[in-house]
């Protein structure tokens, strides 16, 4: 196969990057297949041809595309006549919106819950650069993080008020059907149900919880597949 | 004209609601002229024809529409040949999103910032019901928010993050030119504007400020014809 996709391994084999599982979503959305390549924190030489030092990486044939959302631009101009991720320009511009929503309040928001529990999914060379860069970016320490955790919970509730309303009048942000403003938000939940015990959506967050459960069994199943935490409820 | 458009009006004479700039904002998109009717805000007998107990109402010929939202979504049914709204089904849905967001967060953030300042344009019998029902939502007096100003005006900036960050990317939350999405905030910053003294976007929040600055010029300046509050710098 020609189409390679750079991955985020942890500790334990499995790949569970918020980033990556968007593209891999896109992938799946458009039916495409690509040969997964997995690569710890650390490791910058692997993905040095691309230019960037994050992953996901995707590279078909000649193409060598770096960042999520690039990724989903390109996979929309590529296969154009795949189903589509955005619905015209208007549609990509506007799922911009969801995607900056996301990476400034969903992202962190999530990580202030369950922070503590992805240092268990780090051997030692990505572990130090992990707890480094995170507890700079979020002015915050991994221990604060957890004798703070009931209202970074309660804060959590809130930052999915704007996901909760929508839900309430409409079954996917793409509509009828999920596009890809479902996938950047379900990525990242995707990401807390992998790497922490606790149920940071909660079965009685009706219409949130709901939602998500339709984006596990989307696309063949691809994200249940996945094996929640191990001491998830 | 066979068009009327139900607005609210302050004490004021003007009509600076956030929900009903959102309709005339997507009336002037659409290049159609209205025939304004200002309703106070407790005059429920005005509208009682539509079914509605709020303003914005539309009424276009025969078709009857309250809710903002309803507005746009038959503006752009009814006249699919002026420039769209959402430019397709994906993106109607995914700006349904950027509702939700502004109504359960921008909404509400500005709202603790600027509520004081709303008092000074209500008529008794309208402060009474806005001062009970308005307390009622926020969970906080209007006492309570003036005391709390300076850490509100900091919460205020970081709930626009999600904009700050897409502005950095492009330069409408529709693309190259305004939609909808850019339509629902500009009318809830347009109502800041005319309610406080407050800058509360101020000229150093460079892409937020820009942004609304072209959409007080967008659609032949129709927004900055309405005057700023009187004591705004």
């Amino acid at each position: 196969m020609s189409r390679k996709f750079y991955d985020l391994e942890y500790s334990d084999g499995r790949c569970f990057s918020p980033y990556c599982w968007r593209a891999r979503f896109a992938l799946a959305h458009k039916g495409l297949e690509a040969e997964s390549v997995p690569v710890r924190m650390t490791d910058k030489e692997t993905i040095a041809f691309s230019g960037s030092k994050t992953v996901p990486v995707l590279v078909d044939g000649e193409n060598v595309v770096p960042d999520s959302w690039a990724i989903a631009e390109y996979l929309e101009r590529a296969y154009p006549d795949a189903p589509s991720l955005f619905g015209g320009d208007t549609g990509r511009a506007t799922c911009r919106f969801v995607n900056s929503w996301c990476d400034s309040q969903l992202l962190r928001a999530l990580f202030y819950v369950i922070g503590p529990d992805l240092l268990a999914f780090f051997l030692p060379d990505d572990l130090e650069y992990f707890v480094r860069t995170r507890e700079k970016r979020l002015g915050c320490t991994f221990e604060e993080m957890k004798t703070q955790r009931e209202e970074r919970e309660e804060a959590l509730w809130n930052t999915l008020a704007p996901l909760r309303l929508m839900l309430s009048k409409q079954p996917y942000i793409g509509g009828e059907a999920p596009a890809y403003g479902d996938i950047i938000v379900g990525a990242t939940l995707q990401w807390a149900r992998c790497s922490s015990p606790i149920s940071t959506i909660k079965p009685d967050d009706t219409p949130v919880y709901d939602w998500f459960q339709r984006m596990l069994d989307a696309y063949g199943g691809i994200a249940r597949a996945m094996p929640a935490h191990p001491e998830a409820g």
